[in-house]
């Protein structure tokens, strides 16, 4: 009799979840349980208020369920019967499995902060209806808050700024993008915000969202200035959801998200979990970690699907490895950042680069490309790298990924094959990671001379 | 006493190989003897006809050298006598070496046609003052045929067509790009060159090359077909350019390169060579190979220049890691491509993915990107890759050029992290290396079962 998977959840992991089960499984049958009459592309929503200018054209292509012989439910799952491995859905309705996948995904964190419900104040849900409301609501628009300088807050500030309104970005911490790159990065992103007519500011809380006659008009700082806002959105992170998970007695992680194995098998072995409801763990430190990325769900989700009929792709744990962009400047970065690497303990060997994303220099449409790589000293491995450069910043940062999981040294770093071409990539003298592990090279070179 | 470098050759190998060695020996000194007045970056050559328009935005950065304290001769080596570790120039001024760098470079290849010598035949020399002469008649030019349709023949087409003139590509292989590609990409590319308005014949040879009062005025094909040519542009590939180290009893290897070790070393340990007039040795079969690209060179230069003092970093063979562009089409190569690997007795297994370079594919300049991934079936190790796309062609080229490095089995390809962003890479879902291996692994499973 074939294998019946019953996914909870349509969202990125679910919906790839879905998708590789049917890949690794030709004969199952699959389900998928979402609340969402339709889904979004996680990653493209903030690309809806600037560029894509409409919700249709982020959503997820439900016929691809479809033409796999996927079953689409629309529905909310309340609980779970794991002694007789049934899930009951709102309406009543008892679905049987032989495989659950919980891909819950997660919600945006409410800061404490009063004025929270005030029309017009936005949080990042992944919801296509309450995304139509802000698309129409900026329409009218004229000065937007963004509460959070995270690549969320940003990607949601820049595309704001496109479209000509006046957007403030309000960060709590030193710079925007501070969790995810090295100071000298994050100051790259703001120069490049502020260049595009953004206002910053960081280091500063909101002490209040102010609102009239129910409707947002402003918010104010801890430092005293109250800004002008008909709109704010709050992007100041997720929290897993694992409701359902909880009640059925599945063991929680130390970081919220449901307890997996390295098979990503919950404490029941007939339930798997994937995405941002599942609790991650670094790979260099094997450590519960807060990275929540739609890569890193679609990898998990993809290792669900192979491990379903018998566990035996494992999860080497979360690299994070992820990209942005701010106007021209591409942002991408893969595994620790220096001042993480240092702060869980790594003596660190640092490398870096400074050359063009084309070469000769004089090929129309060159731009900086800067490079950082960061090696633990004492194996000479990699465990990080930071890329700020043009279009080709994601894919550099993905090299850097696979030499991390690869555990590549300086030397293997610096002396490895890479191709060139004048109008692709920096000169074949230059390319910035076989040149920013030369520089981490002759430095420890230099230092133990 | 520190350290005499010589390096013979100023072009690719050359200066790289004189940089890397100032970064490697601090104290040493470092010569670096070049014929040529100017120096050219040399994979921007193509690139000099149709986009730079000129030769001065095309050369190498002789400032570089002088903020090195690497010092320039413009000379030319005639001899080396070895037992005294002397080179002689043309002039006949000496020079001791105790470390010499032979990058002596190639020339192209003069086919065995008559008509050769009429003017306004070129070739692809690495001769700036040559070059500007192309320049210059191009000026006045109509109708230009490029024999040989290889990379560097297929560059100069695409770049000579941009400028708007009538191009002719006559290829003796069934396609363009023969020997980098397999077919279907292959048939990419020629589809790109025919929407630009090139002609290209192939499976055709060039029986003539005719003149009229010394100039060349067209060419005549085998069969029997008469194109007309104000220029015509030759680029059958490249000999290795070894006459002083044959003259110094140097060993030569089977393919006309100069014989090396793993360190770089030629059959004399105090004389290095690196770049196109070194042998080169295959990365899958240690054999020797025809591989002769700007990449390699950089990297072999940088390996000479890390063994000078001491010989420390192996070359573990040339991959073959390339990529090009024909209109808005990026093609990327690492490694053995199907063709070659079932050649050399390779039982393959191959994985294949279509996807787009952003996502979701409304996003705007969104391109298709197809990614081809050829494992050995035997040892699951990745042994090749192929990616047709945009502009992050290249670094996804490179991606798999460091997956082939470390040797990396399919399953290990396919769940691997890989960053994404909206406006950089495909979907989550679909980045096309991880996907093209899934869809190995599951041909895989399914001839298994």
């Amino acid at each position: 009799m074939s294998m019946k998977v019953v996914i909870v959840g349509g969202s990125t992991a679910g919906f790839i979840c879905s998708l590789a089960a049917r890949r690794f499984n030709e004969d199952a049958k699959i389900v998928v349980i979402r609340r969402e009459r339709k889904a979004l592309v996680t990653c493209g929503i903030p690309y809806i208020f600037g560029t894509l200018l409409s919700i249709e054209k982020d959503l997820l292509p439900d016929k691809l369920l479809a033409d796999n012989n996927i079953e689409l439910v629309i529905g909310e799952v309340k609980s779970i019967r794991r002694d007789e491995k049934v899930v009951v859905l709102s309406n009543g309705q008892e679905m049987s499995y032989d495989k659950l996948v919980l891909a819950t995904g997660s919600t945006p964190v409410r800061p404490p902060v009063p004025g929270m419900d005030f029309e017009n104040v936005f949080f990042a849900k992944k919801d296509p209806d309450y995304l139509q409301r802000l698309l129409l609501k900026l329409e009218g628009a004229k000065d937007v808050v963004v509460i959070g300088g995270g690549f969320v807050g940003v990607e949601f500030a820049e595309q704001f700024r496109k479209r000509g309104l006046n957007v403030t970005i309000v960060e709590l911490l030193p710079h925007c993008l501070q969790l995810n790159f090295d100071d000298e990065y994050c100051i790259m992103a703001e120069e490049k915000l502020r260049e595009l007519g953004i206002r910053v500011i960081t280091k500063e809380t909101v002490e209040e969202v102010v609102g009239e006659n129910g409707k947002v008009v402003g918010v104010r700082l801890a430092g005293g200035e109250r800004l002008k806002a008909d709109i704010v959105l709050v992007a100041v992170g997720v929290r897993p959801e694992t409701t359902l998970a909880r009640e059925a007695g599945l063991k929680i992680g130390e970081m919220g998200g449901v307890w997996v194995n390295e098979y990503m098998q919950t404490s029941d072995e007939d339930i798997f979990a994937a995405g941002d409801c599942a609790e991650k763990y670094s790979f260099f430190t094997k450590k519960p970690t807060n990275l929540r990325l739609a890569s890193i769900a679609a990898r998990e989700a993809k290792i669900v699907a192979a491990n379903l009929s018998q566990p035996r792709v494992k999860n080497s744990g979360a690299i994070g490895c992820f990209a942005t962009v701010v106007g021209d400047l591409g942002l991408g970065v893969a595994g620790l950042i220096e001042r993480t690497a240092r702060e869980v303990g790594f003596d660190v060997l640092v490398g870096t680069a400074t050359t063009v994303d084309k070469h000769p220099g004089a090929m129309p449409g060159t731009k900086k490309l800067k490079v950082k790589l960061i090696f633990d000293r004492a194996s000479r491995v990699i465990i990080g790298g930071e890329v700020a450069g043009g279009v080709t910043a994601a894919e550099l940062a993905n090299i850097v990924s696979i030499m991390i999981e690869r555990r590549m040294t300086v030397e293997e770093v610096a002396f490895s094959q890479y191709g060139t071409h004048p109008a692709l990539t920096a000169s074949p003298r230059t390319h910035p990671i076989a040149y920013a592990a030369e520089d981490a090279l002759l430095k420890r070179a230099s230092s133990a001379a």
